[in-house]
C-alpha cells in the first residue's frame, strides 16, 4: 500500500501491514468454507485450529514455561485489575504495588475494593520519572503477590530491573507485552491488553501459573473465575473471535520476523535512535525521564514551549507521521513504537525533528 | 460469493453478506486514512464517528426510548450474568429469576453469588420446553428486579407474554436481540452478547435506564461499574473497536432493509416455514416446544430416531445446509435462521427436509 502512513499512536496501534493484507484476502470466504470466520461457531473446526494455534503460539513466542496456563479474556487490561485481586487475595492476605503512574493508579484503586492493598513504592513524589530498583521495595508480612506495571504508556517509563522478592510478581505488560524476555520464575500471573503489540483492541491475553488455580477465590461470578476460563480453554463463553484470530497472525509475524529476541533487538534500535535525536538536539527536544528507565514503546519529549509542541505534532501531521500528541493528562508529544512500527517510520520521524529544530530553533 | 453456504450456525453465525464484503473492502485502508480502522486511535475522530453511529443506531433501530443509555461492554452476556447483581442488588434487596433454561440457570448461578436470589418461575419440570405466563410468576416482597431470558437458545423457546408485574425487568436477550420491538417502560435493564443478531463475538450491548445509575453500587472493580462506563460513553478503557465498527454496519443493514418492523416480519415468515414444514411432516419431524412459546430464532426438531438425526445432519452438510445439530446437552437438531440469515436458506432447508424424509420415512 503506497499511502500508507507513520502511525505512533499509543493503541491500537500499528499492525505488520502483511498481516491486515491476508486478514482482508480471507475476509469474506474463510479458506473456502463458503463463510467468513466471523460468522463460524466457535466450536467448529475452524476457530478451533485458530484459537489452539493463537494459544501455543502465545507461549511459544514469549517463552512461557509448562508451568503457565494462557488464557484469553475480555475486557482489556482494565477488568484484569478486578479480577486479579478478585481471584488471588484471601481474606488475611495483603497485595503490594508499586505506584508507577497512570496505570499502575488504576490497578490499585481498583484492588482496594477486593482486599488489603498497600504500596511497596510510591513514584509520585518523582513525579513518575523513574521506575523502583529492587532495593527501594518495602514488602510487608503476609503479603500474596508484588504488583508491578513493566510499562508505563502515558509516562513513558519501563522497568529496567526486574524486583528481586520473595513474594510473587503479578505484573501488567500491556504496553511492552512480548517486546523483551522476562523472568518466568519470578511470576504467579502475568496480563496486558492486546491492542499494543499484539493485534487489535478487544482482549487481553494472561498467562497464570497453573499451581495456584487450586487455591484462587470461588465465591465470584464464573466469567471472573481463572480457574473455570483455565479449565474451558478460555471458551467458556463465545470468546472474541476475530481478536484471536488477528492475534495468531501478528504472533506468526513475530516469530517469523525472529520472535522475542528479534522484537527486542528492533525496539532497542529504535527507541535508541529517537532517544539519541533527542539527547543530541541541545535540549530543544528534551525527556523527562530518567536514562535508565526510559521506555523502549513509548518515548516522551518535549519541546521548549507547548506553543511550539503545538506546532511540531501539527507539521507532523502534514509529513504523514501521525498520533504524536502526548496524552492529554500530561502534554507533551509521545512517539509510541511498538513491535509492528518499522524502522524506516522511527527514521522518518527523527529526519522531521532535526529539521524542525533547524526552522524553529 | 458464488459459494457461500447456508449457515444455521447458533453463534456465531451469518452475517449480511454486503457488510462483510464492505468490510473487507475498507480493511487495509480505512477511507483513505493510510491505515487501517483497527491500527487508529480510539480517541481519534474516525473511530469516534463510527462509535457514536453505532450507539445511536442501536437505540434507534431498537426504539429505545431516551432514559435509556446505550453501553458496549467486553465479556459477553456472560458478564452480564455478575455485572446486573454486582450493580443493581442491594444488602436488602432479593431478586427474581425465571429459570427458563440453560441460559437462565447460567445467570441465575452467577447472581447468586451476589446477593439474595429466588425463583419466581421454574421451567426445569416440563424440562424447559415453554414460557411461564404473568399469572404463573411468584414474587416476593423487596424485589429488585425480575430477570428472564426472552429467547432460550438451546431449549429453542422465547417469552410469547412480557411479564406483567410491578417490579422491574432485566432481560438478557442475546439470542433475539433486536428481532421484535419490546416494552421499554417495564425495563431497567437489557442486554446481550453481539454475535447472534448484530455482529461478531466480543462484546455485549446494554441498554440500562438512566435514573437507575443513581442508585447502583460503588463498592466495586471500575471496568464492572455500569455508571462508570455510562459516564465514559463506553470507552473507560479500550473498546473492542472492530466490533463495534461491525455493529455499526449491521445496524445500518437493518435500517436499510426496514428496521425492527421488517426483522420481525422476516423472523415469523422464516420460522413460520419451518415450524409448519415440521408440523406438516406427520410426526416425522417433532418440535417438542410448546406452541406459543416457540422460538422464531432458534428452531429445534427431532426425528424418529438418532441414527437417522445423525443421517440427517451429515447429508445436509453435503447439500451445503451447515450447523444443523442441536447443543450436546440436548441433542437432536437446531435451524438457527438469526436476523441476517436469508429467506431462501430456511427454504433450501425445507426442500431438503422433504427430499430426506421421502427416502427415510
Amino acid at each position: 500500500m503506497s499511502n500508507r502512513k507513520h502511525n505512533f499512536s499509543a493503541g491500537p496501534c500499528t499492525l505488520p501491514l502483511s498481516v491486515l493484507e491476508e486478514a482482508q484476502k480471507e475476509f469474506v470466504d474463510y479458506q473456502g468454507a463458503g463463510m467468513s470466520l466471523i460468522e463460524m461457531s466457535h466450536r467448529g473446526k475452524h476457530f478451533d485450529a485458530v484459537a489452539n494455534e493463537a494459544m501455543v503460539l502465545a507461549k511459544e513466542v514469549f517463552g512461557a514455561p509448562d508451568d503457565f496456563s494462557v488464557l484469553f479474556l475480555q475486557g482489556g487490561a482494565l477488568l484484569q485489575f478486578s479480577m486479579v485481586p478478585m481471584n488471588l487475595l484471601g481474606a488475611n492476605d495483603k497485595a503490594a504495588y508499586v505506584n508507577s503512574g497512570t496505570w499502575a493508579k488504576g490497578a490499585i484503586t481498583d484492588a482496594r475494593e477486593y482486599g488489603n492493598v498497600y504500596l511497596a513504592w510510591d513514584g509520585e513524589s518523582d513525579n513518575f520519572t523513574r521506575m523502583p530498583l529492587s532495593n527501594e521495595l518495602q514488602l510487608e508480612e503476609n503479603t500474596r503477590y508484588l504488583h508491578i506495571t513493566s510499562n508505563e504508556t502515558i509516562g513513558g517509563i519501563r522497568i529496567h530491573e526486574w524486583p528481586d522478592v520473595n513474594v510473587p510478581l503479578v505484573g501488567d505488560m500491556s504496553s511492552d507485552y512480548m517486546s523483551r524476555p522476562i523472568p518466568w520464575r519470578k511470576f504467579d500471573l502475568v496480563y496486558g491488553g492486546v491492542q499494543k503489540n499484539l493485534g487489535p483492541a478487544g482482549m487481553a491475553v494472561v498467562f497464570v501459573r497453573k499451581s495456584i488455580l487450586e487455591h484462587t477465590n470461588r465465591n465470584i461470578g464464573r466469567y471472573l473465575r481463572y480457574d473455570i476460563q483455565e479449565e474451558k480453554g478460555s471458551m467458556f463463553n463465545t470468546p472474541p473471535v476475530f481478536t484471536i484470530y488477528m492475534l495468531g497472525k501478528v504472533l506468526k509475524w513475530m516469530k517469523a520476523e525472529g520472535g522475542l529476541q528479534a522484537m527486542e533487538h528492533n525496539a532497542i534500535k529504535k527507541s535508541g535512535l529517537l532517544y539519541d535525536a533527542i539527547d543530541g538536539s541541545g535540549s530543544f527536544y528534551n525527556c523527562p525521564v530518567e536514562v535508565a528507565s526510559r521506555s523502549h514503546m513509548n518515548v516522551v519529549f518535549r519541546l521548549p514551549s507547548e506553543e511550539l509542541e503545538q506546532k511540531f505534532i501539527a507539521e507532523a501531521t502534514q509529513s504523514d507521521l501521525l498520533n504524536l500528541k502526548g496524552h492529554r493528562s500530561v502534554g507533551g508529544c509521545r512517539a509510541s513504537i511498538y513491535n509492528a512500527l518499522p524502522y524506516e517510520s522511527v527514521a522518518a520521524l527523527v529526519d522531521f525533528m532535526q529539521t524542525f529544530q533547524k526552522t524553529n530553533a
